[in-house]
């Protein structure tokens, strides 16, 4: 039996994932600004009126949403998805959200009959749009092995981490490490360049040692250019952020060093950087803090 | 003019790159424990009986120490560099220590007529053995390139990074990311754990993704292998921490990241681990903290 698949959340990276979808099987869209819609459709996809509409027409309801009040929004808001919700149907959040927030989602959908599974994605717009995601999911084993077939077409490393929740607990723990690295990086790299050293003797020490990182590269390479406008935002890393260490506060995890970091991140975004890469972090000194 | 050379400080680093040394050129060794001073001298290098010996036998002599007191008492010590130095010959410290003692043994130095250059090594034991050590230098432009060949010889990344010190400063501001850069790793990974994550989730997202570093794979390798025993210890790791705050005190840089890490790495070394690897901090939590 073939299933019919929906998708909600047609952003860059819900697009690009849909795309994925449909290069394989009939599925409905829905969007809340209708114009995303427009090029799926144009590529052979039925575009829905609602949230609602979209599980009536699926088996299977993917969804893309920026955060946890545009994920509930969806779910329980006006022709939302409870409202059509049927026993035996499925929805997958790729949104990174709080695990507290899905486990509520999910204790709703499971009075409807039908089950949440969270599956957050790493990987950004280019891994959306050669499908290399990474995808943690969160759920039943039946479950999994269902959507898994759906998955392996938006991503390349697929993994099944644990029940509702634990996909969303593993993407805002990595975000941490990524987050907390970025500010040891960014730390380091301003307190070189105020003691008078080179940018890229920074870099040719720094990336081939023990103080290499992801985020480390990208700073350097960041202040080399001058530029921190396009990437992703200081706005949505404080939201990543701030997801961590609730998520740390409610479960007694003592996050010292996230403790730390948060305040300073936040002064970041007050003072104006909400809109520009998180590499800008970097900037925070010259600025004249 | 063949100038001739001489090594003080022969533990295993500092045998590794006299022996790349001694391949090439006539050397003179000297070590505090005699016993280090064997291998070398089986392989043709010549035993000295002082650190004042080596000076005497040599034009260059090269310094490999484990901390600020160990080179000042080699070189401000009786039978030091400084009882015996002359016009025209450079000390090059290889040790990790403070910019501000390596200033203040430069001018004590300079005022014999020899010059100083700092130049602090990255790579471990392995960049010593393989000679693909990354070197960055401070001193002046002519000492450098007097030098040059035979940091050639120990080196593959040769920096000349800026005047006296500025080859600490480096080396601190390396060390501080590192050091930042797996606390960061470590309390994600940690969180994670508790949280009921399987670290090969944990490693197949992180690893993988923005939350990638050396210092994170280091700690969930070495958490897979619940291996602490061999590598950088604690102990090392907090002097070069301490070495770092202490700088960005003296020049009025906020190192706020690094302010909040050193209680806690300070109480990790409290608690008995400062002996092995820098990676059991993950353990701090473990052990009932």
């Amino acid at each position: 039996m073939e299933e019919r698949l929906g998708f909600i959340g047609l952003g860059v990276m819900g697009q690009a994932m849909a795309r994925h979808l449909a290069d394989e099987y009939p599925l409905a869209v829905w969007n809340r600004t209708p114009e995303r819609m427009a090029p799926l459709i144009e590529e052979g996809c039925r575009g829905a009126a609602s949230a609602s509409q979209v599980v009536q027409a699926s088996d299977i309801v993917f969804l893309m949403l920026s955060n946890d009040g545009a994920v509930s929004a969806v779910a329980e808001g006006p022709e939302g998805l409870l409202e059509a919700l049927r026993p035996g149907q499925v929805v997958v959040d790729h949104s990174t959200i709080s695990p507290a927030e899905t486990r509520r989602l999910a204790d709703l959908v499971s009075s409807c009959g039908a089950e949440w599974m969270d599956a957050p994605v790493t990987g950004g717009d280019i891994g959306a749009r050669e499908a290399t995601l990474t995808i943690m999911a969160g759920g039943t084993s039946n479950t999994y092995q269902r959507v898994l077939p759906y998955l392996q077409k938006m991503g390349r490393r697929i993994l099944h981490v644990g029940p509702v929740g634990q996909g969303q607990t593993l993407k805002l723990t990595a975000n941490l490490v990524s987050c907390l690295t970025l500010m040891a990086a960014s730390e380091g790299v301003r307190m070189g360049l105020e003691l008078g050293l080179a940018v890229e003797d920074l870099a040719t020490v720094m990336n081939y040692g023990s103080a290499q990182s992801y985020e480390l590269k990208k700073v350097l390479d960041r202040w080399n250019a001058q530029d921190f406008n396009p990437g992703f935002s200081v706005e949505n890393r404080y939201k990543d952020l701030k997801l961590a260490l609730d998520l740390a506060r409610q479960r007694g995890f003592d996050a010292t060093l996230a403790e730390a970091a948060e305040p300073l991140y936040r002064q970041h975004l007050e003072q104006g950087f909400g809109a520009v890469d998180e590499a800008s972090y970097i900037q925070r000194w010259t600025k004249g803090e």
